[in-house]
Formats: structure tokens, C-alpha cells, sequence
């Protein structure tokens, strides 16, 4: 890797270290309750498979939403643009009207990066797959290049425990009709979605197909074609970040997801991947040091896609 | 310019305009009624100079809100990031809810691409420039590298006798604090800067700059930092096409907006802009023609900023 | 009874059923579906005990919403005034806002008669009572001194098979920490409460409790206090037919309830109550016959609350 | 009048005086900002023509919304059931969402007695009359028997001032065509109404005529059909107090309008009106010793329209 970036990463390091971290870490389940609030990684992947991180870019945390690009390349894959009848590509506008617009919208939820429509990709999921829960940790580990990614089955338990507004949006989009399977199912499938940990490590070389026109690139298997893969990172880019998805464009400039565990990755088409991790999170639920490290990175770098 | 590129652009009007084209034109002021629906141009223009185009490339248009993404540069450049306090950076989810998400979020509307926001933007032009029309249209005419361009009077009459749903918007902005001066005098800088007309040659031309980092490439004039220049074409991913802004990331791939009049410009930073002309509009109030086109353009070069 | 009131009661029969009746019968669930949708029946009760009815007003209809009152009356004696902590009394707008004001308002549904709020009330009585099935269907068997007032098993299966929007609100309530018992449970007995039968003169004698400031008149038992029952009228005035309660009052002028199994029960305080049953509905789910029976009562004898 | 009412208006005053008074005094406009908070004035009028006041009955005060109920009646009157083509009769959901329920419903504002239905009801008044502002006033004075009530031209312009919002909602309208004049003149005479002054004692004399099926007891003039007159009252019931209609009905049992000067009117038909003053508003904007004092009468004399 380059030295220049090296310098760069440990500089950003320092600068968003330095200060104390502001925002909390996520309340609504007790396992994201008690991780450090203070802890911070990141790892960058070039996708000629040159690598670096620092901090704590080795440690496992919840990726949570961040495997909602993941169960949407896959659907994609399998349902190729029917996806598109049950769910939208556009920004969801504030949180604050969710269930008014799925309810003005007959239950077509905008896009497959916010609950609603991560719910309808595992209704989708199930209804293509014999065995879901096996077969999409499978794909998984296979762009992951990497066996030790699972489920964590306390943070399912979790999940369901705390899933009544998820109940209400499913229940919801069954009485548009735009849910195939069995409510229970779906969100089984759901909550073992968002129970997915990797490191930084882990994550930003997961997502490396997205920067490689959808090719895994030490494996050279092409997963998806480069125009599926060109679509996924737009989806983030105008998605990714709930009702942060402007802002995080404006100041960092790459497509990108985040999760309420704190990690964000981000892609620059053809060049690399990034995924940071930093518990505490902004009022708008994305993770505070994450989204300036990211910002720091493409400034100093003076590199993003626009 | 590069013959496979122009083969292309050939192409391209060859397979929008051998259908008839679908969707109306604009009907809520008389000057836009009476264009023939069916005119199409395009026109790319490389950095370097290169430029090529086809079809109704040299007809002048009304390009409507397409002059938002100037007046924000201008109004960005003067006021820097101070600007963001009047106005957000976020798409605005669906139209239905315009006044809505103005009322809920206390009169700053969701971003400076949507008419509320371009209204916030004109009143700080009239609060920054001593002659803020004639100052606006020389803006424009340098970056255009081209006098030729202006106002037609007879549209920003049109769009004064048409404007009650504009009123509704500065006066609840009004309501808020949050428009400094008379009413009268915003919206009759809005209403004109909504009147210029620009050949698809000329609007791809004078976008060049946000292609080049804030510099015009003819004269190496710097207009804006490089930053800025960046964070306007991540404000046109996320904003510029209204509720079809995801639409249109996900299938283009490039920054661009729309306008009511039926042209498009976009733009692939380091490399073009490009502009489309086609009058009839699909239900979301944007070129049908135009965006197929451009939707071509990405897929036929397989080259997007993804 | 007057002879004049007898009178008036076969006119508004005569007028109300020599035009073809327009709108149609509720198709949610099949059993509402297959009743001939030109039925016809009224029945006027006073509090003197007389009484008088024509058309099909001795046949059992399914009173669905009506029931409501008869919920929200046997939770307001029991739980008193600390029942507004959980509920409202306020209209609710327009039908096509309900999910996003229950959010908008933290799981506090507006008032008792609108779905949300009546789901509240059965986690209110599960509550507070034993066997909450045996023990309200008690009740209203009491207040209608008529053991022959039952639940309809099969209208229960229908409403748990095609309850999912139910299902959405009560989740969303739960997730704001305003239903305290299991959501099975509370939707049980809300399938339950939806599904009682009664012919038109059953439905009037049961409401007399209303009319007489919450006295039954033939066994002169208090069931509730005088200021309870003007509230729970005040109640319906307001809320009574969705968004249709201000044309009901303004047209009809008396507080009542309607079902969309297409009856209506209103009341005179101090007078009578009067039900009528008409099973197709108009656009806003209230019966359209009955609405118009009802307007040609107070009209005719030029006597309503105001 | 009869001795156990005059007992009773005695002790409300004196219970409602004992403890300080709640809430804040409007502050939209100057003129209201200055009004000494703690004035309490009280009432009564039988349509007998017996009446009896006390505290500051017959200090004038700012009526302002009270008003509406005027503009209603007299155009009512002129425009027969054509008025509902233009407003509605619903009560209009929570304040919050004024202009989205006027834009998702096309400009039809919900009720005449919400700022933009009475601003609708401006408009036909100036279509149907030669000089709107003086016949309004002159019918004013008929129905109060009184020549001494007028506009305060102080307030007019204070209004003017500050009537952003106003300008907003009637903007919206005309977008929508349901306002055929002039704004500027709308406004005006809307402005106007609002300014009406009148004490408690003039207000009660004044709203007598709505208590006696629409004839003024004092002149016998018939002023509207019986019919008319409960419709209004109708009207009242569910909308009077914008987003707290539902409360003061189950709390009072009457209908009434409310004006943020602190001022409300409540009618029991065929027995009485009454007015009382209190300039504090609750967080509804409705007077708050007012409606504590509404309450105490039909608790204590056990009696309401319910």
C-alpha cells in the first residue's frame, strides 16, 4: 500500500482519537448497550488486495444494517429487476413518516436499505432458497473469502424481543399484499440478518466485489454483472444512511452503508474499500467518529466519486 | 473527439427517436405548452474541449430548475458553509409531502434543488449582491463563456401569474424567520432565474466547470474550490431530480438535474457533461427521452461514477 | 308510541327504500360480503319503553364497530379517568393518517372508537378482568337484557384471518410501551368484540342506557354515573363515524355509531335511540341508507341535540 | 333569572379566581401580548332575554377566531348549500398538519372554522357582497342589536403584519382554484373579521339567535331556517376548539368557539348562551380558566346537550 495513504489513515487516527467521542451507542438492545463506547477501527482494502487498518480493526462487532446490501445482492442476483416491483430505489425522506409512506405508498417500501424494505429482500429470499438462513450465510463467507463469519444467535434473541416495530411494518405490507411468506419466517430470517459480526477487517474486504464491478478479486469469481454491482452502490450512495444519505454524500462523497452497531463501509469504485467502526452514534443513528474518519479520508485524499 | 463515442451518441438518437415518444409536456405556463413535443438534442462536452452533439443540439430552451444548481453555486461561494443553516443537504421523499416536511422541519427546506430551497437561495442572493439580477446573469454568462445567454421575459411573467403555490412556500419560509427580504423581491429573482434558455451545446458547456473541480477549462478561471465543486455534484446525485433522484442514480449513475422544460444535464466528473433536450416529461416530471438517453450513455460506455 | 312518530318512521321507510340504494356492502371478510346488500331494517326505542320498528329490524346483523361503545363503556367504569392516560378524545382526521398519527402522537391513538384506540381498551379490560371474553359479553347481555347476545365464532376466524393492518397498529402501540398485555391476547379479544350479532330492536334497547344518563329503564340499574354517559355520547358525537363525524352531526344531528356491517345506532339523550341497518356503504364506510334514514328523522320531526 | 344559576355563577367565578391562572397570553401580534393575563369575565344570557354577569363581563376584548362562527352564518345564508363545494364540515385532525391536509385534499380546507376555511368563506362573502367589509360589520351589529361593535384597526394591521402563514394557506388555495378574488383583498376583509371587539356580555347577546333556531329573541327577526341554525351549532360541536373539539365536548357538552384572545362562546339551545374571558391559553390555544369555567356550569347544573 502506498505510503502516502498509510500516513493518511494514521493521521486520521490520531485527529478523530484525540478528542472525546460524542453521541451514545445504540439503547434498544442490551448487547449493543454494553459494548465500549470508546472503541475505534478502521481497515482499508485496495482491490488489488493490498490492505491496511489500525486500531481496533481486528474486533468483531454487530454489523447490523450493514447486511442489508448484502441480502439485496443476493435477491438481486436471484430475482434479477422483478426485485423492483416490491420494493423502490428512491431515499426515504425522515424516519419520522416511515409507516405513512409505506401506508401511502400500498406497502412498496422506497428502498431496500431501510427496514421495510430489508424485510420484503427476506420474504424474497425465502421464497427462492430451500434452506435461507444456511444458504445466504454461505454467500456470505464466500465473498468474505472467510468461514468464521456467523450469526450471533444472542443478538437474534435480542432482536426479537425488541422487534414490535418491525412486526407493525410487516404486518403492514401483508395487508398490501406485498409479503409472500409466513410473518414469523420472514423476520427469523430478518433478525439473523442483522445479527451478522465481522471486524473491519472482515467487512471492508467483504465489500471489495462492489468496488470490483462485482468480482470477488482474489477469487476472480464474478458474483453479479459489473451493471448489478453499479446499481447496488448507487442504491447506497442515495440510501445508506436513513435521513444522513445527503449529508454523508456531501461530506464524504462515496456510496456507503451504515449500522446502528457503529461500523460504516464505504466503496470507491475500482480503487478500494473502507469500513470503519465507532460505537457512538449521531442523532441521525450513524456513528459520529465513523462518518468524520470517512470525511477526513476523502479530503485529505482529495479523491472521491464526484 | 473520439469516434466510438460519437457512434454512440448516433446511436443513441437513433433508438430514442425511432419511438414515439411518451409522457406530456408541461402545462401549468403557456410558454412551455407550445414547444413541439417531440423535439430531441443532445450534446457532450469533454474537458479538454472535445465536444459533440445531434438532433435539436442548437435550439435554445427554457431550462427551468436546471438554473438552481448556478444560483446554488453562486449563493455557496458567497455565504460558504454558512449557507447550510438556511437549508438542508437531504432528498426530499416523495412531492406529495412538500409543505409538510417545510412546516415539520421549521420553514429550512430539505435541500437547495427543490423550490423552497431555491427561494431560500435567491434570498440570499438579494441579501449578498447589490444588483442581484444583472449580477446573476453575468455569473452565468462567465461561466457559459457566453453573453449571449439571458432572462425571457415573457416566462418570468408566466411563471409570476402562475406562482401561487411558490407564494405559499416563501410565505410559510416567511413565517419561520427564515427569508430575510420582501417577498416581492425574491420571487421575482426566482422567477427569473427560472426563465433562462440555454441550447443543449450551451447548457453542457457552461456546466463544465462542476466536471473540473470549479474551474472553467476554456479560460482556467477558478469559480469554486475543488471542494465545493464536489459537494454540488453530490447535492445533484441526491437532489436532483426530485422524487427520482434514487431512479436516476440507480440507472445513470452520473450527478445531473432536470427541468420542467424537458432538459437534463449531467455530469462525469474528470471526464464530461452532457445535455439533453426532449419536452415531454414522465409522471415524475422528468424527460422521458432525456433520461433513456442518458440511461444509454452510462451503459453503452459501461462507464459511471460507480 | 305517537302516533306522529309512527308515522314518520314509515315515511322515512318508504323514502329511503324507493330509490335503488347505492354503494357497496364491506368485502374485507366473506361473511360480510354474502348478505344481501338491500336489507333494510329501523327501530326506535324511548326511554318510556316504547318502541316501534319496520323492515328487517328483527333480523341479526353484525354490529362490528358498534361495539365499541359498549368496550370503551365497561373500561370507563372500571379504570375511570386514568383511561385518557392511554387514549384520547379527539377526532382523528382523515382515515388515511391513522398509522402516522398513532406514531406521530407515541402510540396514544386519538380516541376509543377509531381501531387502535378500541384495540387499547381490550388491553385495558384483559387487564382488569378474570375471564375478559365471558365477562364482557356478560355485561352486554345486561345492558341489552337479552341472553341471547353472542360472539360469532366464524366472524372471529374471518377477522384473525384478515387482521393484518390490527396487527400493524397493535405492534406499533406496543413498541411505544402502550399495551401492557400479550398482543395475541388483546387481538383476541378484540376479533371477539367485532363479532356480535344483534337484529336493529336489540341494538336500540341495548343503547337506552345511553339515552337515560346510564340508567337501564326497564330494571332502573345505574351502570354508570350520568357524567360518564353524557361523556361517552360527547365521545360519539365527535368520533363516531371515522371521518364522516362532522357530515353525521351536521346532517343528523344526534351522537352515534356506525359498523361496516352497515348499521347505526344514535341516541336522543333523555328521548330514545334509534338503530337502523343497511348494509351498503358509502365511500367512507358508513351505510348509506342508514345515514339517510337517520337525517330524514331529525328533519321530520325537527328535533335533534342542537 | 333564576336564583340557583346566578349561586352558580357566583361560585365558578370564585373557584376559577382562587388558584393563579395557567398558560401564557397570545404573543403573535402585539396588541394581545399586552392584555393584563388575569382578567376574568363570565356571561350568562337565557333566550328569555334574563342575563347576569360578573367579573369583567362587560370589558371589551379581542374576539378574533369567535368570529368565524359570524362569516359562517352570514354566508350561509347567501350561498345555501353551495358553501359545502367550497369547505367542509370535518373537524381537521391535529394542528400540526394543517397545510398537508389542505394539500392532499386539493385546497378544500376542512371546516369553516380553521383559518383557511374561514379565509374561503372571505372569499364568497366579497363575491356576494357590494361592500363586504360593511355589511358584514352592519350585520354584525343587527344580530347583537348593538351599533356600538366594530374593527379594531389596530389589530387590522397588526394581522397584516404577521400574517405569513395566512398568506401561505391562501396562496395554497388559489394554486388549487378554490379562491376567486383578489388576495390582497381576501385577506383584508379576513384581517378584519379577526379584529372584531366585543365584551362577555355583547358576545353572549350577540350568539343568542344560534341558541333560538336563528331568530334573535329581542327583535323576533328571523335570521337563518331552524335548520341552519343547528347545522352551525353542529359545526361548532366538532370543530369550534380546533385540536382540543373532541375534549371541550367531553368536558362540557355544548357547542362553542374559542378565539386566541382568550375568549369563548357556548351555546345550549333553546335555554341559553354564555361568554366568558380569560386571556391565558393552554398548550391548545383555547382559554384556559374558560374552559375550566364551561366545565364547572354543566357539572353544576347538570345539564349539556348529551
Amino acid at each position: 500500500m502506498q505510503k502516502k495513504l498509510i500516513e493518511i489513515l494514521n493521521e486520521i487516527m490520531m485527529e478523530v482519537t484525540q478528542h472525546q467521542s460524542t453521541g451514545e451507542v445504540a439503547t434498544y438492545i442490551p448487547e449493543l448497550t454494553s459494548i465500549p463506547p470508546d472503541k475505534f477501527g478502521i481497515h482499508l482494502y485496495a482491490v488489488t488486495g493490498d490492505n491496511y487498518g489500525l486500531g481496533d480493526n481486528l474486533e468483531k462487532f454487530s454489523i447490523q444494517s450493514i447486511a442489508k446490501v448484502l441480502t439485496l445482492s443476493l435477491a438481486f442476483n436471484l430475482e434479477g429487476d422483478n426485485l423492483w416491483n416490491h420494493v423502490g430505489v428512491e431515499p426515504s425522506g425522515n424516519s419520522f413518516n416511515s409507516l405513512v409512506q409505506l401506508e401511502y405508498e400500498k406497502g412498496i417500501p422506497r428502498n431496500p436499505l431501510i427496514n421495510a424494505g430489508a424485510i420484503v429482500i427476506c420474504d424474497i429470499l425465502i421464497s427462492r432458497l430451500k434452506n435461507p438462513k444456511l444458504e445466504f450465510i454461505s454467500y456470505v463467507q464466500k465473498i468474505a473469502c472467510n468461514n468464521n463469519i456467523n450469526y450471533n444467535s444472542k443478538i437474534v434473541e435480542s432482536e426479537r424481543n425488541h422487534g414490535y416495530r418491525n412486526s407493525a411494518l410487516i404486518n403492514l405490507m401483508k395487508s398490501f399484499g406485498n409479503i409472500e411468506n409466513k410473518i414469523d419466517d420472514v423476520l427469523d430470517l430478518y433478525f439473523h440478518v442483522c445479527s451478522i459480526e465481522m471486524s473491519c477487517e472482515e467487512l471492508s474486504k467483504t465489500f471489495l466485489l462492489f468496488a470490483n464491478n462485482g468480482k470477488i478479486p482474489s477469487t476472480e469469481e464474478k458474483i453479479m454483472s459489473t451493471s448489478q454491482s453499479k446499481r447496488i452502490n448507487a442504491i447506497m450512495q442515495t440510501c445508506g444512511f436513513y435521513d444522513e444519505a445527503g449529508d454523508f454524500s456531501f461530506r464524504v462523497g462515496l456510496p456507503g452503508k451504515s449500522g446502528v452497531g457503529g461500523g460504516i463501509v464505504a466503496i470507491h469504485p475500482n480503487k478500494y474499500t473502507v469500513a470503519v467502526w465507532s460505537p457512538r452514534l449521531n442523532k441521525k443513528g450513524n456513528s459520529s467518529r465513523g462518518i468524520k474518519a470517512l470525511e477526513l479520508l476523502t479530503t485529505k485524499t482529495e479523491l472521491s466519486i464526484f
